[in-house]
């Protein structure tokens, strides 16, 4: 069994619902499927985009092994035309997404895919998983970002994640929402993410002394020298003995890291001894289950602490660990024009957007500010004009006019008849990207408590198109 | 880059450590580590241990490649007598684990590694990774497994899982733990778990009808005709054609899913008209945003539902997604001796167990259920006879007299200097010997709200060495 083979990593019904599509001649009808989601985790006003490179990797590499086969014939069900088809499958559709990094909203399309149905439904799992998972830490990941106030955020939770890839590809998504770097030695090799760390406290019990454990570290590393100082006492003998070793062996980069016991009280009579000895070169460091919400308080106590290293409330998004994407029909052609399609729910959260459709972002000309996302028909003309005039889809009496503004299509082509027509950038370009975005929105979206909800407006034909919808499946 | 080679998924103190212990001379003394946990999640009374096969996978694969030593060579600070020993890395300690799926207790030694220090260190990262996550789906599962009394459970949440191995190896945890079966195709396929599902609202959505759409999956799909039935109105047209097509088609297996709506309310209702039609033996089964909590309620209210479809809640182990497990120094050998290692610390949970110890769990003789556990220090006979005194570490005034009881050695020896000794049973045996296990559970410690603490309790002696070395650390 090749275990890098994933093509069978998928909901069985994406299977048996493949197979009947073959069988009912529906297979190659082309179909417009959107991934979008409803919820910022954690109450937040905005989320990230992330996980756009590996869904890429996973369309190119799409393809059902002999292993597969072997497995789905044996497992039973499945006709041998559907197998053999399976045998020759080759992706063939058109997919379209934001940049990665890009902050997104509720209800947006962000990934369209649209071929045959056959294909656009059965990459479902795949992309869900892989957009859900590093969008979600992305976005916790920046919000731990942002309560650190400029400070180092170091991503610290392998040990804590939900298994090998939610360790690396983690680690990956926090690097691009903002953290400095990991203590996951891999994603250094692999992603070029800088790799961090220096002892734990098991380092220190082993030597005779804690002084001779960091002496003999200090020799060794000389050019990142972060001595752990809570294994027996940080005031009365972590302290007093990284200082003693600071000036014997004088490294070229000092730091001290607390890792238990109050991170206030002891970063600042850590600070004040440190600087007393005349170490003000020398670095602070905390870690032990921190999370945006503790960074905060403690940075309001006046702690002087330069990084954190955070584990496993962000790798696992503890505090809201579901990023709930879903990917929902939108269309299908009949007879060369598209039939839209829409989920109808009690719900009217749940309530989907119908057809072929473009997201584009308004930006203030003056401030460069985002001002509002436009929701249109795939047909119709960007939004322009200096009297544009959005309103709300569920209260439409909720009005604005718009003026001022440049209109971003928000989705790149990444595939092109099956074809990958996109490379995806550098992940520190990723990075800059994700920031500079994160940049241009209001305070008003950002803050954690209640933001203000940003606007994600339909365009009036697509909004219409949409009641039309609601109207006619409540008269059946 | 070989992606697979997960040697470097470790965090990167655990290498810079590595390279001290060689160049201090330290690197080949025989240290203790012992893997234990702190508190189950969700504040239940017990967890479950998983991902042992997955441990000794990595153990059995562990050796540095080439483009490891290449990148470690780049990233520079480690000496060439440090890159040429990674080279020819053997793994040669010994390991002992309980058999995955054994029900375990905070504080337990569960794995101990005894080998070179360098090598007994290194580990740390990935061990706790694959313990901490497989453990702690594997107690959620089971938790909602109990909550459905007896009904089916299956696992249905692979995109809502953080990353692919999330995904595969936590719907393998969730099938340990009771569940029937994963929707996660692949799980099948490498791992023998039954993958199971039907159709998602877009098969529904792509035919002219609800009508048409069942029809065709029922004639498809005999063997395992289970049909969707809230794309539209659940009472008014899916149970309504649902009924029609069984009764037109007649498929051997019959069932209806509602994934949205009360579903206490709903599948009353849709019980009642199927019961009314004769179809007496289809099968209703919900899914939506399930725990275990929900289930609970919902069965409270009489809910007739054959089975649950349980996705992010469960895969995520969305109520508490961290499960704590850490990897401590208990000794290292110096002249032959064990020099038993413990971490103090204000907070009294966190002080360890220091030696090299033994984990016995005592069954009453009677009634086969289990009693307490014991770790004694390795070199002590086993627990036995008719007035066996047990105290807790912490309020050594609380005593219990044991008599009428079997102590059974909790762990199996896995390697031996290296060399694995162990074969992981088939994943059936696997899942049998959990539930037996925890049937041997006293229902005080199974409950949800505040169950009874069960037992760990330390041997006179080892608790005897444990206060000598806190009064010592005190003392310095």
């Amino acid at each position: 069994m090749n275990k890098n083979n994933l093509t069978l990593l998928t909901d069985f019904y994406e299977l048996t619902m493949a197979g009947g599509y073959l069988e009912t001649g529906l297979a190659h009808e082309i179909a417009y499927f959107d991934l979008f989601f409803r919820r910022v985790p954690d109450g937040g006003g905005f989320a990230i985009l992330a996980g756009v490179e590996q869904m890429v990797e996973y369309l190119k590499g799409l393809r059902f092994e002999a292993e597969d086969i072997a497995f789905l014939r044996a497992k039973g069900g499945f006709s041998e035309a559907f197998l053999k088809y399976l045998e020759g499958f080759e992706f063939s559709c058109d997919v379209w997404a934001p940049p990665e990094g890009t902050p997104i909203f509720p209800g947006e399309p962000l990934v369209t895919v649209r071929g045959p149905l056959l294909q656009a439904q059965y990459v479902e799992s795949m992309l869900l998983l892989l957009i859900n998972h590093q969008s979600l830490i992305a976005t916790k990941a920046n919000r731990i970002v942002r309560a650190a106030q400029g400070r180092a955020v170091m991503e610290f939770g392998t040990r804590r994640a939900h298994g090998s890839t939610a360790a690396i590809l983690g680690a990956r998504a926090a690097y691009i929402a903002g953290c400095v770097g990991t203590a996951c030695t891999v994603c250094e090799r692999d992603f070029g993410i800088t790799a961090l760390g220096t002892m734990a406290h098991s380092w220190v019990q082993v030597f005779p002394s804690e002084y001779d454990a960091f002496t003999a570290y200090a020799k060794l590393y000389p050019d990142n020298c972060t001595l752990l100082v809570d294994t027996y006492s940080v005031l009365k003998s972590g302290v007093p003995n990284a200082i003693r070793v600071f000036k014997e062996q004088k490294p070229r980069k000092m730091g001290i890291r607390i890792d238990s016991g109050d991170a206030a009280y002891l970063s600042k009579h850590a600070r004040a001894m440190l600087d007393e000895a005349g170490l003000t070169d020398c670095k602070i460091a905390i870690s032990n289950s921190l999370d945006e919400w503790l960074i905060r308080d403690i940075l309001l106590q006046g702690a002087p602490i330069d990084s954190f290293g955070v584990g496993e409330r962000l790798i696992t998004a503890a505090s809201d660990p579901v990023f709930g994407g879903v990917y929902k029909m939108a269309g299908i052609e009949r007879d060369g024009e598209i039939v839209p399609k829409m989920k109808i729910s009690e719900n009217v959260e749940k309530i989907t957007n119908p057809g072929f459709k473009k997201l584009y972002r308004l930006f203030d000309k003056g401030t460069g500010r985002m001002i509002a996302d436009v929701i249109t028909l795939a047909h119709e003309a960007a939004p322009a004009g200096d009297d544009y005039v959005i309103f709300d889809p569920s209260y439409t009496w909720k009005r604005k006019r718009l003026s001022g503004f440049v209109a971003k299509d928000l989705r790149m082509q990444i595939f092109d008849k099956g074809r990958c027509v996109y490379s995806p950038p550098p992940i520190d370009d990723v990075r800059a990207y994700c920031l500079e975005q994160i940049g241009t929105l209001w305070e008003e979206t950002i803050r954690f408590e209640n933001p203000q909800p940003y606007y994600v407006d339909l365009s009036q034909e697509l909004w219409a198109l949409r009641s039309d919808l609601i109207e006619q499946y409540q008269a059946d």
